[in-house]
């Protein structure tokens, strides 16, 4: 099965390098991973921006893939890359698997907080609020709940690690561990007899 | 048609006064406008965690929508509020039209340089980079590639203005465009005589 590796992995220099590691441990799973940098399936037409080209790149490799692994990892604030986040949900809206993992073990309420610092006030109700008094969310999840719950609806996982200083964009430990949870999942999905009624 | 108001404004204390007002303009752009906080059309189960039956309860919003316009102002960080970016995703998905505003008129890689500060570094190359290695976008877009492209592969318009100081999540000037060209887009709809041939 071909998996989109949705991630901001793109902005690092040694993006390649990354990419060839996913794809070896995917290789490793059955799995066939499926980069931004790769060729897409469809080539956006050359009059288009080069902007435009990527984004339309990335939608037909989505497109192409059977599942979508996300590095969620928090990328200039307490959330994942808007990027990434956007590919998740469009993955999600095409009813195929979607996994994410993130290299930052903390809730997402203790990520916000510390990247409010000071402009974090606590609420007379024992919750949170940011400094324009809006509030914080407070459900012991990884991220916003749109994206813990859209892994969840989809049957999949969200894997979270806290990675040693520096390598943070390079553990790829809890991507490993989306991989194997995915390749077990496809033996489910070749067995639908075993799953629970739906609700 | 229904039309789904994505946005961060769910975390306001004024949420419902604000979605008055956005279904308002809506009504009268002939738009019914559905609120994350409406009564979904499948109200999920309700031994599903709370968290989980508001992402259930806003998926079936989306699905039921004809169109999503999205409050894409940045949210802690340069980018837009991940859950919101998620739903244009999900909604790209599904092929229906989707619009997106922000009240911050600056363009991203300017805002990302801002919320860094000094640790964006100048490449030799004359691009940026954040103290990581990790490049910043330089397209001239509104938000990271993927949110802007997908409004744009969707046909729909990404309209950015400066909201006065203490009215970034109050001025709905730019809501009230995207109503008005959505409303306009439906005329177009009807009429497909007159548009483009596709690429």
């Amino acid at each position: 099965m071909r998996v989109y590796l949705a991630g901001p992995e793109v902005f690092l220099p040694d993006a390649l390098e990354i990419a060839a590691a996913k794809k070896r441990i995917c290789a490793a799973h059955g799995l066939e991973g499926v980069f931004p940098f790769d060729t897409p399936p469809q080539v956006p037409p050359a009059e288009r921006p080069y902007w435009m080209r990527i984004y339309l790149g990335n939608e037909a490799h989505i497109r192409s893939c059977g599942a979508l692994i996300a590095n969620l990892t928090p990328f200039r604030g307490p959330s994942a890359d808007a990027g990434t986040v956007y590919e998740l949900g469009f993955m999600k809206a095409l009813g195929r698997p979607v996994m994410g993992y993130s290299n930052a073990a903390a809730d997402f309420l203790d990520r916000t907080r510390a990247f409010l610092g000071l402009a974090a006030r606590a609420r007379a109700d024992g919750g949170w609020e940011d400094a324009e008094a809006m509030g914080l969310e407070d459900f012991g999840l990884a991220d916003n709940l749109m994206i813990d719950g859209g892994i969840e609806a989809a049957g999949g996982h969200f894997v979270r690690i806290e990675a040693a200083d520096g390598r943070r964009w390079h553990d790829l430990r809890a991507f490993e561990a989306c991989c194997a949870r995915l390749a077990a999942g496809e033996d489910r999905a070749a067995a639908p007899d075993l799953r629970p009624p739906a609700a």
